[in-house]
């Protein structure tokens, strides 16, 4: 039997916290200080100019890109890092609607993060077209999806609830009716294994500061099946994804690569610190990462349910069937999610009744599973959470 | 007489450099290394998630931006930060046509930074409407806005000349046809006064890694004319541009603020980075810069022309004219520049013949600009620029 992946000394955690939203945002990797100080000591403060050859700035977004490419199944020179998310589906998705010229539906469903929704929205303002943007329920993805279909835009895990999509299914039936996929791996890198290549999905993004530990603001990722590459007009046509960015021509000739996706000039701060959270991946086994999440989920709804009744779970309770998130509901989860941090378990709320629990194996435990839920239940027992002070609305992404 | 802007102890560069080249990517400044330090360590680090609302990192763009239109004669809440110059140029663009949904013309110059052209490209061909981008001399620009235009899309300051653009007067004939100005400020912004609020332009934008010493990758800009923000319906709807980015609404509601041009989250070292950076121009009297910027310029191209008759110079010879960058075109400037390099004079080089340097009066001062001419006279009396290593091509930003 293989070891656990967990390897919480490679972090920077505070002591007497249990941090139940690597989900939202990842906790600091050791590495990540110590190399964001050499790139501005070292890089820019005495290279300047000279670091976008001599210290590879420019070549970041491949080379975070091809890391990322292992922890999600696809081969190198398939994934490129830059921009946001947000950025990121408007490139897929409009690089889908070229490869389906004849058709006038983008599917969705109501679990996709709403950036992916609003984004399909600004793009088909913008195409000022009869492109229309269709959303059902998760579970009526599989039926709606048919020969009036452009794309398939969906998130794998949703953000809410950690139900699963099953990836190469959908992804099947996508193209069984002459459709592309879109699927966004917000919360699936990192989280459990995907297998792009394998799949034959279309285009795949994702963001790094959640279970890929990037950081606040850590660049996003574009995948797109290679034979694909060389067919997209890219809509966001920046100088860097021009096939001879330094030429400096008046007219845009996309790069023959998945440089074409870049945009812009990198966030070379970002890249490097996530480049540095990498390095915590290089012998996770993904199976094993898998494994452990199933446990560790499986524990902590087991234990809530039989210590806190008043509590629903609102995540599928088949194992196969969820991410890596536990999520459960009740009227004042707003206020019991307070007196949770409060007390040192850092989980998260979503509107209107929702408590998020991410479970990441690389640093979390079943010892902390269980001393996360002595806490809850002695909130729920207690009803702290009526105190005023855990009444206070305030944003958490 | 007011003092000369001149403070480079608030900067980390090394010994024996003349860094000619604050027009490409800025030097360090001191105060940013610690700043991000302490946003890994005492916030990522201890904080996570609780960052958001406690560091606050999501009002971040909003805030930094306040301080950018500092610097461009911008009211508070016109300006936010964000994503990539190119990027920002596309949001520019696209709301720009919006307002003037009756013409099909983008007129530009071939002084403009290529990606300006690309993204006009790139949003022209996603439009897949009738519009077309024209690209005049920059001599021919005024005379070319005429009734048909629908945007004037220019950079203030040429890239490779310094040639700049009378911002009020080109703005001023843009509304008189009818037509919506959007300036981009990549050579303007840190370099030279700039009154949004007085010339009544309507859209500008810019980056922050030159001029303003953001950093490599450092967020863009964008500055939207308070009477339009409301008229605005972003093509690139992220959920941060959403009226309540934390209901999670199925629909795109845009904020009633200029936080509508947001996207996706923000990049919080590199913001830090730049929030940092922009300390050093706290007390900066613009028109002092300019005049002290003016002065650098003029004893370089006077001793330049003077000992180095080989070189021609290709920026325009009036002040007035000009950027704080000046530019000589020599056959082999690739090579002349390769070879001032290895001597410490950092310049930079742009196809096919000209050597620029950028005139940064926070850290250069006329001794500076001497050293830099002997060196370079040197340079072009040996000839030691013919020596093969200095032959070899590489990018340069």
């Amino acid at each position: 039997m293989a070891d656990s992946v967990y390897r919480k000394h490679l972090f920077d955690i505070p002591d007497n916290l249990i941090y139940l939203d690597g989900n939202s945002l990842g906790p600091l990797p050791t590495a990540v200080t110590a190399r964001v100080d050499n790139v501005m000591s070292e890089q820019w403060g005495k290279k300047l100019i000279k670091g976008w050859n001599e210290c590879q700035w420019m070549q970041q977004p491949s080379h975070v890109g091809d890391r990322v490419a292992k922890l999600i199944g696809a081969t190198p020179s398939s994934v490129i890092m830059g921009d946001t998310l947000s950025i990121k589906v408007f490139q897929a998705l409009s690089a889908a609607l070229q490869l389906n010229p004849d058709r006038r539906v983008i599917l969705s469903d109501s679990g996709n993060f709403p950036s992916d929704l609003y984004m399909a929205q600004g793009l088909i303002d913008t195409l000022n077209s009869d492109y229309s943007l269709k959303v059902v329920a998760p579970e009526d993805v599989v039926d709606a999806i048919d020969d009036t279909v452009a794309v398939v835009m969906l998130t794998q895990v949703d953000y809410r609830t950690g139900r699963l999509h099953d990836l190469n299914t959908i992804t099947q039936k996508t193209h069984q009716v002459g459709a592309i996929s879109v699927w966004d791996l917000a919360h699936s890198a990192g989280a459990l294994p995907v297998n792009l290549t394998q799949s034959q999905c279309d285009f795949a993004v994702g963001c790094t500061y959640k279970y890929l530990n990037g950081g606040p603001g850590a660049p996003a990722f574009i995948y797109t099946r290679p034979d694909l590459i060389s067919l997209i007009a890219p809509a966001l046509a920046g100088w860097l994804g021009h096939d001879a960015p330094f030429a400096f021509e008046p007219n845009y000739r996309p790069a023959a690569s998945i440089d074409r996706l870049r945009v812009g000039t990198p966030p070379v701060l970002q890249m490097s610190a996530l480049d540095a959270a990498l390095d915590v991946w290089d012998t996770v086994d993904m199976q094993q990462l898998r494994m452990d999440s199933i446990n560790l989920c499986e524990l902590f709804i087991e234990q809530v349910e039989h210590r806190c009744p008043e509590l629903t779970l609102v995540s599928p309770r088949n194992a196969a069937q969820r991410g890596s998130q536990v999520s459960f509901a009740f009227e004042q989860g707003y206020a019991v999610m307070q007196a949770l941090i409060a007390r040192g378990v850092i989980g998260d709320f979503r509107a209107p009744n929702i408590m998020r629990f991410g479970f990441t194996p690389l640093y979390i435990n079943k010892v902390d599973v269980v001393a996360a839920v002595n806490i809850l239940e002695e909130i729920m027992l207690t009803q702290v959470w009526k105190e005023p002070q855990y009444q206070v609305v305030s944003a958490v992404t």
